[in-house]
């Protein structure tokens, strides 16, 4: 048994995560840790999960070494928290944005702060399994991937390195955006109602062209829906296109040994995988235009954040990778 | 032409009404106030309603003798602003809850403040046209009725003095809740999800007794909607069940020369008044039970809120009861 | 391991059944019939669940003496289909409303038909485990409850007998009416709308009234909602009302061994407890009006069908009552 | 005043034309047609529009030399029914795809048919105001726009001819997909959920194709929301990037003399155009990417389908482009 300490439960990721853990059968849920909600137990602020434990405030000096840790504070701050977990001997994965971008330059356009533990951003292991499993096993720092990214590199990495023009439209539910009570949050506002956001300045832009190796278009949408991303991808295939046969023979190839990884013949709608860990991805090969077009739909708090955090606990705790995930 | 003026324009009541008056051919709109919104215009606060009118700070010194007025602020403080803008010749419909109840000493109680005019509270009429519509037209201090108590006392007045063991189960849309970002109205909150809340102490509780002349059970819940409220009321009939035929001519009579009350005969939904004036009101009779069954519908912000205000303000200026509102 | 066959395992609750017993650590999935989708897998209808069973048509000649089953067939259809499989030396528990009503003269008015198995309604055991679990254990036929009784009842069994009045007005979500379309379920006839149905004449009616042991008038609506059941129930009490805490004991104490029942301080929402076998209950006292207000949730596919139907089969088969439902 | 018949007048569209002819100050509402639900009134299959007439089933002979007629037929069935009116005398709107593609020989592939009236076809104009004013004006028969195709073009045609590379990923409200109940219009289809449907061989690709003079990649999606449609354009500058700033004012000019299409700063939501004939658009420019991302958001029923009807009938009236629609 390890312990894992979630480091900001309160909201809907930490949650989550934390309903994972204590419902892990080897891991062991250590903190839970809040600020404005600490003294509540996690059942008062997400009832869905049935999580008595209670909310307390981090406790630095109770983080033993060999323990897991989980951060799930806003970015820029979880640069600082991640780094005090691991100088005391923890294995950590950052569920936030901190410590994805390898190019530790792209930090103040992106992110609006510079980072202050560069030694632990040359050291962290992006944290996509399908990718990067041996990686992960051995890491003490993971870089838990973004819900968009998520979904955009498993639709298109199968086709990595052949094609170019990557045009990305997301469209994500309301809980993406966290629980914190906003006008664009408002029911009002997102019911009834499909808009962009963010375009061509939002975070996970040089986080999906990192993974591809090349520049991306990424257009994030906002729906009226509470849990759910769907990414839509189109590209063009360098060269001539291939034919879909081989396309699709070519994505079962590379998720072969991903366990949480779909591909799927018809374009995937959220349903099929919403609160699970599943991933589900279609390529279609438009062979006039010689384009790829390719569909990733995951559940974004769990294949796009806390699932995906526990997919990686897993992995860093040498435990089988699905394991308290189905 | 007459200038009416909507004081707490950038609420979702507000811009609705200030709508409605800027494409009314009689009137005309005004100062349109707000605080926190002061300097944006209704359009960017509510771009569905195209009105480009400034919002801005209350001016009273700019209300002239004969003026009209509606006022949408927070309860307490509407109560006060009536109060200043009747003093300089204005004839004022008080859109808050301010002036409902006659009784003064249930204020403190059900609002949490003492009433500051009790000379306009014993002048203000009870703008519910379909059963004041002489008093609404002669009055200084019109008393816009709520949300609730419109939808369940239109679906129980022709029936008033004959029912008694009332309970009312309503159902409201989020912009009922104001456009005011909390938790209870985050999308994540709502979407997928029906409850309860304010039972037995919810404001509109005495409002709808003083209207029936008798207690009631009123227990108002929050639907995944946007626009409508749906009031399903129970009562027993005093003494031997009337026949079904016979409740529905009453119906049907009561409204006869009401414009914007419509008698159907299956449960009505909220999609055939939405964004409308109209209600829509049911009467069922359980012979076996001797009991009356009675659905109600409207759209909170119109006839729940708005339009009824326009309906009063027609009235008041003497216009037809519908100028407007079609 | 005991077999468990799911007859009509094509609709909503039946796909969800065979989901239950596909995952339970001692049932083993049996038939899994349909007729208009024979030959498809369930994943096939319901993505969601990743059961790979294909469909078959019913065939009586393979059900063994001790197999289970559970029928999920459309009314009337159903009576015939347990009979079948009882003669057969199965136990079954039949999900369509066919065996909840003891009194068999009340078929023809409530279902459109008459009993063909008179012998196995007298033996038949109403299913609602928090007031049965003995019977339940030893029964031949067990009559799962509809989803509206299961939370009415819920919410009111504890004050059975001390009250009377009693008005149920119950909101459903839109997966109860079933997988076939119809204009009723489409999209844009449900959303943003609420409206009640079968007023006075549900089926449900005369199975709420059975358990209480009274008359109730029952108002189901449609919610635009996927899965969940709020009913909202109003009552008077016979003699004094009881003090809210002593009411609030009498739900404890009674829940007390019910591994499924909440019983919560605040008038649930459907959230908490969808997609679990979970209900919650809220009793709350109107001092005043001697009266109760009981709210009763649930996942009206898991505690109101499939989820209640597996807690039967483990009463059964002589498990725990919670094994594959957390 | 001048008649109109609407052919086809059951469905979500011919019901909203229907409403719109209904109120319009210079037309007359004249048959009201519809096979199945001959014999009910509009108001009775959409309550919502208060339309007393009565659905009949269409008499060609009542069809007077100058009458107006919008035919809202299925494809194929209208090209039939166009042919008939036009001899008859009439003008006619063809709100289905009949009429829209030049090139005869694209039926066949797109539409599964032959075109019964190569005459007609030739003589058809494009029904988009926003480019064919004076054309429509003139024409015998109009091809009123799909949904998708107005959306996107408004969004891409002031760069017409200065883009390649066009990729657009759109997202229909349900109403789009018409009133006849199908397992994918169910609302626990649709309901927290988006998925992509017809990709690459949806009939209105060619459409928009045909608009631009290039080929596009196009991908509807289905999204949970009654009405409102967006869509998300990207596309590639030939040559250089031109500034914001002046792709912004060349869309400002384009669009100098058209009263329903508003260019905005922020890429638009739904909110803002529903149930209403505006159009939003809002071009952004990647200076980079040297690309253009253009959003384009319309209601389905009113700007995309009867409402554009209502702005031809009143160009080829002679009346004000406007008249009826505000």
């Amino acid at each position: 048994m390890s312990t894992v300490h979630v480091v900001g439960a309160a909201g809907f990721t930490g949650a989550q995560l934390a309903a994972l853990v204590d419902a892990h059968p080897y891991f062991t849920l250590g903190q839970v840790t809040a600020r404005a909600d600490a003294g509540r137990r996690i059942v008062d602020v997400a009832p869905e999960y049935r999580v008595g434990a209670v909310l307390r405030e981090l406790d630095l000096d109770a983080i033993a070494e060999g323990d897991f840790a989980a951060v799930c504070y806003p970015h820029a701050e979880a640069a600082v928290a991640v780094g005090e977990m691991v100088d005391r001997g923890a294995r950590v994965v950052d569920v936030s944005a901190d410590h994805r971008l390898r190019d530790g330059a792209l930090y103040p356009r992106w992110s609006g702060f510079t980072h202050p533990r560069p030694d632990l951003l040359a050291e962290a292991v992006y944290g996509l399994p399908e990718i990067n499993r041996e990686a992960i096993a051995g890491a003490r720092v993971v870089a838990n991937p973004g819900c968009y990214p998520t979904a955009s590199l498993l639709a298109l990495l199968p086709m990595r390195g052949r094609i170019t023009d990557i045009v990305i439209d997301a469209k994500s539910g309301v809980s993406g955006a966290g629980r914190t009570p906003t006008p664009d949050v408002h029911y009002s506002a997102v019911a009834d109602s499909v808009r962009a956001y963010n375009v061509m300045r939002h975070r996970h832009t040089p986080e999906i062209a990192q993974g591809m190796g090349t520049d991306v278009v990424f257009a994030p949408h906002l729906v009226p829906v509470d849990r759910g991303l769907l990414a839509s991808c189109y590209a063009r295939f360098e060269g001539d296109a291939p034919h879909a046969d081989d396309v699709r023979q070519a994505y079962a190839d590379f998720y072969a040994d991903a366990p949480f990884v779909e591909v799927v013949d018809e374009p995937p709608g959220m349903r099929a995988v919403q609160r699970t860990n599943y991933a589900q991805v279609c390529p279609m090969v438009d062979s006039d235009g010689g384009r790829l077009i390719a569909f990733g739909v995951i559940d974004n708090l769990m294949k796009g954040a806390a699932g995906q955090a526990v997919q990686n606990l897993n992995l860093m705790a040498g435990r089988p990778e699905d394991e308290g995930l189905r």
